[in-house]
């Protein structure tokens, strides 16, 4: 295995939950970590997500085969161009961003070509309504699509940094992820509507209840499991939900607007036939179709 | 026990899960099963949730001291009318429907008079996303809120109607429930929020992506936690969500209409600081109450 030394920079929630999913799977190189919050790299370390905190994010990701980003899209984007200029072509950069498109821009002409590190932009389809290295799990991944997004111009990657492409899909695969190959921009589009539009729908739900009903104990009550489910990513961190709305903004709002619509529309035919169709096209979606959502 | 003899009418999900938890809670009377549809009557049969299928509802009710009325809002209502004219004033009639004000409307002058049957709406806060009694499960309603919405002039019922309705109370706390009262038409305006909100823009949500996406595998694929939740009860059945859009459209549409404002302002600042704000009060939503939802 060409991977010795993995260095995971930001080690929350996704970060710390990678490092603990490679020690599980059989990992046995050394996995150097690093987070702007030193809570977080200290929580990381004390569940033995990473073998030892960095003195210094660049230095760790100079000195691995492989520099896994976590955090925030703009964080992510801010040690993409930090490190362009100082790894070298055998290294591999990726990340788990939910956003992709932006980081293949940005990475264009600086990542791989013959002279530059290899970029593959990752994203695992997982995760909690809470951050934090302290909700961190090693099993976090069973079940969910990993979708991998590779940049266009990726063809220039170096044999070596082609190698840790293979290896880390096939430890991801160990994780117990599903492994999916999408073009950044469909991937940008789709996950605007099954991963940023229940966020953001949650988001308005929840800040409406709590503006409407901002001391109601009955309200908080009487909710079942519809309002614990549709609310439940209210509880989201803005920081991480920012980055995603500046950075994948046109496909996310044309998601929103078209709910708005279908809201609109449903509410003008309460009392119509046509609130059959609706529950008719909601029935084929989540009962119709093979591969159940 | 004054409660010798329970009618349920309508041995769907919840009819079903009532009787199985009357029995598993001790329950010694005889529990009379009615259903339109007879598979779900011999299934409620089969699972012991009932001791006999009445021949005929009316005549059941009649021989019975509770009659609990199980279904869609217009079946209820249905029955409700029904009875009223061949019930006794020793006898009690309670439901688990969706919408309470409708009932206590039409129950009025016709229930708990001097001469006239009692009537005790309630409401239990817990369901499937799939009917039938074939998913019935006597631990429906471990945790859950079961409100009671007494009507009006309830002052009016006989001492024996009164005192199966605090028997009624006790089987309902013994099957693990929070029993709440509430007036009517406080019940409908926060269920509109809580349950009937929730349940259509879940409906909206599936319509859209199954109009949107209708053969798109890698949508439905990468589809996590958050996309599940908000979809689920797009599998809910139209005949049920039919009855409670036509008994309490006022407060759907205005709880609708306020969520389709919320959306538009949201995506208007997508990328203004007025986001955080959202975001910081769908937090207190969530995790800033005492009693979470």
């Amino acid at each position: 295995m060409p991977i010795k030394c993995i260095a995971i920079l930001g080690t929350g929630l996704i970060g710390s939950s990678v490092g603990m999913a490679l020690r599980q799977n059989g990992f046995s190189g050394t996995i150097v970590g690093w987070d702007r919050d030193p809570t977080q790299v200290a929580t990381a370390l004390s569940l033995s997500a990473i073998d030892v905190i960095a003195e210094e994010p660049l230095t760790a990701a100079i000195e691995s085969e492989l520099v896994l980003l976590s955090g925030p899209v703009f964080c992510i984007l801010e040690y993409l161009e930090q490190l362009a200029s100082i790894l070298k072509p055998h290294q591999l950069v990726t990340d788990v961003g939910s956003v992709k498109s932006v980081l293949c821009q940005r990475a264009a002409g600086h990542y791989n070509q013959f002279d530059k590190a290899g970029f593959l932009p990752g994203h695992p389809m997982a995760g909690k309504e809470v951050g934090g290295a302290a909700n961190a799990d090693s099993e976090l991944f069973r079940g969910a699509v990993w979708l991998f997004t590779e940049c266009h111009d990726s063809s220039g990657m170096s044999s070596e940094a082609r190698a840790s492409a293979v290896e880390w899909r096939s430890w991801v695969q160990k994780f117990g992820s599903r492994v999916l190959e999408l073009d950044p921009n469909r991937h940008d589009e789709l996950c605007a509507w099954v991963s940023h539009l229940p966020q953001y729908v949650s988001t308005a739900l929840s800040a409406l209840l709590e503006e409407k009903f901002p001391h109601d104990e009955d309200l908080r009550g009487i909710g079942g499991r519809a309002l614990r489910e549709m609310t439940r990513l209210g509880a989201s961190p803005y920081s991480m939900w920012r980055d995603i709305a500046h950075t994948n903004t046109e496909a996310v709002a044309a998601a929103i607007l078209a709910l708005e619509q279908r809201l609109t529309h449903l509410r003008e035919h309460l009392k119509t036939p046509e609130l059959r169709h609706e529950f008719e096209l909601a029935n084929r979606f989540r009962l119709g179709s093979s591969n159940k959502p």
